[in-house]
């Protein structure tokens, strides 16, 4: 395990920089360190922002050294995926081009965060608009998984500079959004904890839009616990209905549903069973397990497989605002746009009102419970040799994404830790998954499970050096 | 002018019921004999449940005799619009065929009336599915607009039996709806005020639907004052951030905006005349008067004109809940609807952005003003044979809907009342716009306004007789 500063916890970090055993110049410094180790190798950043992350850093440490502080993300590295607009750094989007000026405008996400003063290590890279779960790119390259030092394989996506900016050492929070998986699966692929927000929560302007419906933003980090920390810092500004995380529930008090079916269909070898037997050990220690199989699953990954919005909203966006950049999509992003074309207006809007319907029954039907357990991703990281036969992206795409899109879908918050590793060595997440606006109490319960199962670094220690 | 206990004011009606001076079963009498006198000719309901509600009648006379007091509605006539599910009474929404039992269990606005025992007096016609501002239907005629008894004139619409219901003694209140104007148009065409709720504010459960997204409930009555009782008695109950109306401003505290342009192009003769009188007499009262183009009215126009948002939400709404509707609709209906099957889904995300983006540029335009002033709709009500030429519908139905339109469009409401009649002796109405949620103060206004100009009782006296 790569021995950093950055691996301590959110909130020793926070302590470390009042109290003076840490500086943000020192928690840069590592940064640095680590990407000139591995950066190249990792390829998780679309624009390094390093040098100029390092000379602020000073500054931070000048305001702290005379008291003052901007807020609990104050020096934190953080790594921003190249969907927000930050001012001074340019925004594709994952695109082949730099999108017009107007995307180098904070929105009240970026600004929440940049005024707490954290370190802005840089742009991670993203799938084109963020279209797709396995984190592949045409135009820049798939950043690799830091897991496997052999084969490259994907990072997940579409946040797939996320997670590997926080295994790689550059960052200790990362910024990420999740409109079918996005945040989850980049985070249970590269061995991290995701937090996909309730959609509506926090407010979603300067984020270049995939679905301007299902888009939700969300954190990324090494702990459940950082990602409670991180979430009170940002949610008091942001939040739609702003709460703190409330006291870790005992495990003894709570009722996981698990669902029967859909969720371990087709997983690869070890993702089930580790998810299992992670759930088995939270029996163990107390917590009661119910099945619970939410109404219209099948429907909703049905009307996922047609196209659900996204490609209809993506396909809006790029006509209105960016209308030459049609011609030049990732092909696995083009196709989907286009396919979006022979849809029409009056089955976009049933789909829309199924999607209502389907959010209505989830929310009663999770009510009974604490949180849903189910795996994150079925399937082990794909090699990227593994994706080039015709029809192979599109297959592995939609498994990837088939566990996760639920949360979407029906509109619930949801979380990924890391429980252990599947067959072939690689990270397996465990998704806890919680009604509307739950987001506070999902994290107090993730902070709960995770002092039952250890956090992703007790279990996976470190990646291999590259 | 009709001598009915109905043409009271609700005020008056209201106090009379409790001071045991008027009687539900009075008012319902006097309905009755409205009905029997020109029911036939007027052609207004749909379905008439006037003997059922003579006999409710009695019983509310009991309950108020006993002291009783159900709310403020309690034993006032009133008719409701046929794409309201009502318990007891079918619903065909204009179209041919009754639609299934499921559209007969109230939602919540019909709830809220129906508890405070009103007398239900019948169900209201409707343009088929609300798709039309002229009050036409191929299935079931036209209602007769009361103006003029040689020709048969629209009544306006889609709320095409609402205004008449008034105008003919059957009702002191009507229900309706208003996607582009369906409560404003007919009202404004048959001499009586009518309020659009802003959208969002009052609950659209089981009122069948046009636009999903722009519907919006309203009231019809013979005064702006009846409307704000009437907003008083349904707002508590119903209301997102339910408000009472204020107490009435003085006319010399308000700023009105009047549009340079847009409104006032194409008007019948007498129309623009007479609504600049009206304008003028409020500014001769102590009124400011500022110039005010809403940004965005051309535009806005345009996208209605292709179709808006009703066509293809219609589309969804007819394939999935009454797929065998679609072959058998009203021409004008059915072809606005199949234009919708050549939309592609992203125009219609493309415009919904659009009307986002209007309506947020002029909720800032008219935050300077107290209201906008504009004439409610630009054309006479035009004579069914008129209509008969190919193209006359489509181009009268566009002409009658341009002003009101907007309203929804930009997410303002909206009233009209009456101020006068054009050249051809047909009721010409005042269109107050307000900003969003600003429904109640719009009333108080409205208020003013009446107390200023007279109400419509006062200025067109009674329709002549059939």
């Amino acid at each position: 395990m790569i021995d950093s500063p950055l691996n301590k916890s959110l909130r020793d970090q926070h302590a470390g920089l009042r109290e003076g055993s840490l500086s943000a110049m020192a928690l840069a410094e590592a940064s640095l360190a680590a990407y000139h180790l591995r950066g190249q190798h990792d390829n998780a950043y679309m624009t390094w922002n390093g040098e100029a992350a390092l000379a602020a850093a000073r500054a931070t440490d000048a305001v702290l050294a005379h008291g003052g502080d901007a807020g609990s993300l104050m020096g934190i590295p953080v790594s921003i995926k190249d969907i927000f607009a930050v001012p001074g750094l340019p925004t594709y989007a994952g695109s082949s081009r730099r999108l017009p000026k107007s995307w180098e405008r904070a929105g009240p996400m970026v600004a929440a965060l940049l005024e707490q003063l954290p370190s802005v290590m840089g742009k991670t890279h993203s799938v084109e608009f963020a279209f797709g779960g396995l984190g592949t790119n045409a135009h820049w390259g798939a950043p690799r998984n830091p897991w496997d030092i052999t084969c490259h394989r994907t990072p997940g996506g579409s946040s797939s500079g996320a997670g590997v900016s926080l295994v790689g050492g550059t960052a200790s929070l990362a910024l990420g959004t999740d409109t079918a998986g996005s945040v989850r699966i980049p985070a249970a692929m590269t061995g991290v904890a995701g937090l996909k927000t309730t959609e509506g929560r926090w407010p979603k302007d300067q984020i270049v839009p995939l679905s301007t419906t299902l888009d939700s933003p969300g954190l990324l980090a090494r702990r459940v616990d950082d990602l409670a920390f991180a979430f009170d810092a940002l949610d008091a500004p942001l939040g739609r209905h702003s709460q703190r995380v409330p006291p870790c529930p005992e495990l003894s008090d709570l009722t996981f549903g698990v669902p029967e079916r859909y969720f371990w269909e087709d997983c690869s070898p070890g993702i089930a069973e580790t998810v299992r037997q992670a759930i088995a050990r939270l029996e163990a220690a107390g917590a009661r397990l119910v099945p619970l199989d939410l109404p219209g699953t099948d429907e909703a990954y049905a009307l996922f497989q047609q196209g659900g919005l996204a490609a209809a909203e993506l396909a809006a966006f790029l006509r209105t605002e960016l209308p030459g950049m049609i011609e030049v999509l990732d092909p696995n992003v083009a196709a989907r746009v286009r396919a979006a074309d022979d849809m029409p207006a009056w089955e976009y809007v049933r789909r829309r009102s199924v999607i209502q319907r389907l959010c209505a029954e989830a929310s009663a039907a999770v009510a009974g419970v604490d949180a849903m357990l189910t795996p994150t991703v079925a399937i082990t990281p794909p090699t990227l040799e593994s994706l080039e036969p015709e029809g192979a992206y599109p297959k592995a795409n939609m498994l990837a994404l088939r566990n996760t899109v639920i949360g979407n879908f029906m509109g619930l918050c949801g979380l990924t830790m890391p429980v252990g590793r599947d067959a072939v060595g690689m990270p397996v997440g465990l998704q806890v998954l919680a009604g509307p606006w739950q987001d506070a109490r999902l994290l107090a319960i993730g902070q709960s499970i995770e002092q039952c199962l250890g956090s992703g670094i007790d279990i996976l220690g470190g990646p291999p050096s590259p």
